[in-house]
């Protein structure tokens, strides 16, 4: 289960706004069990959105979902973005419309549905609307070719919202049965590089998805005593299966941090 | 002038560590009067790095920066991606050698120079090494036709010491006399789907690169009178000029807000 996620927005490229977004998306499609391939992030400009749409789908993830850039004002331009990068266009949706007066209906909002709030009704040829629970702009979830492209609001409360509603089910449906274990040692006394051959052995010699095995420098113990955090994390779809391969794999760490002349911190 | 930044790391992808090398390289270049163009995160994979590397360098930035991805243990392979990219191989730097020892005598670290750790001074053929002041990895420069690529560290310290010597200091070179002023108005009784015509008209009769205007929602007064903040920014190689054109334009939006019925805070 392969997401991409593309994020539009000008603020999130000027130092203004930090990226929760995407480190929130994939610590929950992590979280599942399934794999967040890349992350891109472009300005508020048609074509770079179209650009960056259009080289998402030729790589093929299961979903590609963009945040940012649905609401009223001239520089929201995702999903015409989006319909460009799949050749088709943009067209007042009656569901959409319902949808964005609901929400104000919801909210006592005593709008009008002027021309302006009308463009967040207007979507891609062919993709389906996604009542927004929180804000106004809907969602729309469209399929290229076997990729389900999603396109969420950019307000983090409402991208939230649909993504677990409408995404993270999705996720959870193509990874199927999942179980992930993982076990952290502080060590004293080795460092990343007195380690890493003994790490390449045990990663070799494991099936590519089921470990991920990481050091991260603590700084040092008295100025020159590296030390550093190992970090292990076994996944499988059985539970007997990922503890077993856990346990086995923790022991050989154990046996190389104690051959090296390291020190676990209890 | 135009960056790319390129981030590489699985953990920056699975929710564990948030991009705030992005956010602050992204910040660092808008002050100088520069644009980061995109921003794309890719995993710990050579052949992601490599293809990531191809794209960004056929958009032909002024500059793309790489983080991550360079120091001695077995998922580090930035600058073996670059090298691929560009179609050269790594070599084993004499000069990348050295800094990798002095970097350990100035810390007072009794390291051995060993395969793993000489791994760190292996960099693109044609490419320059640039000394890592707070830790051991050297960080690399090389020019593919026309787009100077540095490939530097993940760690934040690391990657703002070699960002602020030697690649701030080009940004500011690229883009010469540069002027930002900006201002905030915090509007109530006014939404952001009311004020976009006037601010689409004002964004269509400005120079595109000069004026930078954004609403942003602020919630609700008494849950039915929305509140905006309306964000200008007007940019410029002119003090006078610009400081003349962020007063113009302050006016008209005052007097649109005024119009709309809606208040600004004082």
């Amino acid at each position: 289960m392969i997401v991409e996620v593309l994020c539009v927005g000008n603020e999130l490229l000027s130092g203004i706004t930090l990226n929760t977004n995407a480190h929130w998306i994939a610590g929950q499609v992590a979280k599942a069990g399934g794999t967040v391939s890349r992350v891109t992030v472009v300005r508020d400009e048609l074509g770079a959105i179209s650009d960056a749409v259009k080289e998402a789908l030729l790589r093929r993830p299961d979903i590609l979902v963009t945040t940012g850039g649905l609401g009223a004002t001239y520089d929201d331009m995702t999903l015409e973005g989006v319909a460009r990068a799949l050749g088709r266009k943009v067209m007042l949706d009656d569901t959409a419309v319902e949808m964005l007066k609901n929400s104000y209906k919801r909210r006592h909002l005593h709008y009008r549905i002027n021309k302006v709030r009308l463009k967040m009704a207007t979507i891609p040829e062919g993709s389906e609307p996604i009542e927004n629970p929180v804000g106004s702009a809907p969602s729309v979830v469209i399929e290229d070719a076997g990729v389900q492209v999603f396109c969420v609001p950019g307000v983090p409360v409402e991208m939230k919202a649909v993504f677990k509603k409408h995404i993270l089910p999705l996720v959870k449906k193509g990874v199927g049965s999942f179980i992930s274990k993982e076990v952290n040692y502080f060590v004293t006394g080795v460092s990343e590089g007195m380690i890493a051959p003994a790490l390449v052995k045990i990663v070799d010699s494991n099936p590519r998805d089921a470990v991920y095995l990481k050091t991260h420098p603590r700084g040092y113990y008295r100025k020159t005593t590296p030390r550093i955090r190992v970090h292990l994390v076994c996944k499988g779809a059985e539970e007997k299966e990922v503890a077993g391969m856990l346990a086995r794999i923790s022991k050989q760490i154990l046996k190389d941090i104690s051959r090296l002349g390291g020190k676990v911190e209890k």
